[in-house]
């Protein structure tokens, strides 16, 4: 007992370690730059009957596809389009439900952007590993490395674009959010073109469809109406979103990550699992006044 | 080319190997004795106003929470609670929104059965590692086993009992459904009891709570009414749920795996991830005929 005493004095004359921070700590100790601002040419707000859902563009993953989706928005194609799907446990899927609307200026199809090259992309990985591959973050997107390829990973509250059965079928028109389990399959196999930063409820908490055990929708009446698809910078300074994320490149984000792996820092919890997976974590989001 | 030629005749000489499965082919190759029937002492029968929920318990991991939620059904002490909170990408939690309502015969509250023996245990693991432990299916349920100890995890849509600041403060009496990606951090931090079987849509498709952050409803309109819960040795034959869950000590559930794993057996799929996580994987459930 004398020599446990000993040492923990010997502690409070040298200078204890800094307390291991929870996930709170982090976030109320981080600093303005620890943040970077979304930009309004990335995001979209797109209105239903319930409310607003704010989505970011992912133009560093998808270029072909962001400026597709902005054209489409611009030419306000979405707006009186549909959600046509929600399946449980896995997406929920709007666009023109005839599939015959067409396209105005905005292209007929796109090249497939399910990955790009790994050089070159800030990346940072996560500890531990993962079957899929190198996991982490890049610019505080969920992203997969893997023999000099990079891509997103279909977490939870990724966005993506439809296709049919051939890889080049899809242009944007018509999108898909994960709002289940992390459909890793899908991965590779869809170009993921952004992430929901608001409103994700409004896609959740909607009823399942019926349909071809594909959650279909399977008759107008249950289709839920889009009233419109803006890009911010078309809004309105006050109807525009002011939105912030965690950068991924930041001792800040470091100890977040390390936070979320040893949860018991934050109160009742008593198990670390010591470890947190790429989708269970987010880089968090925050509003900002205006 | 000759040579292509030669060897490909070789191989319809010799016998070719069988075309690997995609997951449908797995499933409609399956054999009677590949499925497990879900015996009735363990399905609970939540009847909410949009229809059913059935739950099976897992008294392998939980034997004392199962024994006391089995007596809290059989005294109807569920009826009349009700659903307090829809927390997004989190969980659906239900019981007395009071939590004044006596326990009846139940007891206050029980030992946390966070983990158990690893020793003994069937352990089906998956392939490849993960960061939370060896992972894999025992008797069907989504496991964890490291250093001699084995838990459930926390994947969607597994049930389990809530509990206050103490480890030990709850009796089974308020559950929750884990409703989006997998929390793996509650592993060992909450007693799981079990998991939904049919009906999850019913708990993922209610309106988010809006209270303390944690998706609770605040006002006693919002709470969802909980008309009965039942064991389903209780309920008339002809109300009975007849479900059969797949085996996952069998060759079938390994090719099940495999075919998860490689998505591009199944059409559409244009890459294979080449890896399943434990929690993008579940036994299948199916329904019987009477």
């Amino acid at each position: 007992m004398k020599r446990l005493l000993s040492m923990a004095m010997m502690v409070l004359a040298v200078g204890a370690a800094p307390k291991p921070m929870g996930t709170g700590d982090v976030l109320r100790a981080s600093k303005p730059s620890d943040w970077r601002a979304i930009a309004p040419d990335n995001l979209l707000v797109m209105t239903l009957p319930a409310g607003r859902v704010v989505i970011e563009l992912a133009p560093q993953f998808a270029p072909l596809h962001a400026a597709n989706i902005r054209m489409l928005a611009r030419e306000h194609w979405f707006d009186g389009t549909t959600i046509n799907r929600v399946q449980e446990n896995y997406v929920t899927q709007w666009g023109d439900a005839t599939e015959k609307k067409p396209l105005g200026s905005g292209a007929k199809t796109l090249t497939p952007e399910f990955d790009r090259a790994a050089a070159g992309m800030p990346f940072t990985p996560l500890p531990g590993t993962s079957g899929y591959g190198r996991e982490g973050f890049s610019d505080s997107w969920p992203t997969v490395e893997k023999n000099g390829r990079a891509w997103l990973a279909h977490c939870y509250p990724m966005v993506g674009a439809g296709r049919n059965d051939t890889a080049d079928s899809g242009p944007g028109s018509e999108l898909y959010a994960v709002i289940g389990q992390a459909p890793r399959h899908l991965d590779r196999n869809a170009t993921l073109i952004g992430r929901v930063v608001q409103g994700m409820e409004h896609l959740t908490s909607l009823p399942r469809g019926t349909g071809d055990g594909l959650g279909m929708y399977e008759t107008a009446a249950e289709r839920v109406p889009i009233a419109a698809l803006r890009l911010a910078t078309e809004l309105p300074e006050a109807e525009r979103p002011h939105l912030e994320v965690l950068r991924t490149d930041t001792p800040a984000w470091a100890a977040y990550v390390d936070a979320r792996a040893h949860r018991s820092r934050d109160g009742w919890f008593v198990a670390d699992a010591g470890f947190v997976d790429l989708c269970n974590i987010r880089a968090p989001i925050r509003e900002t006044k205006r």
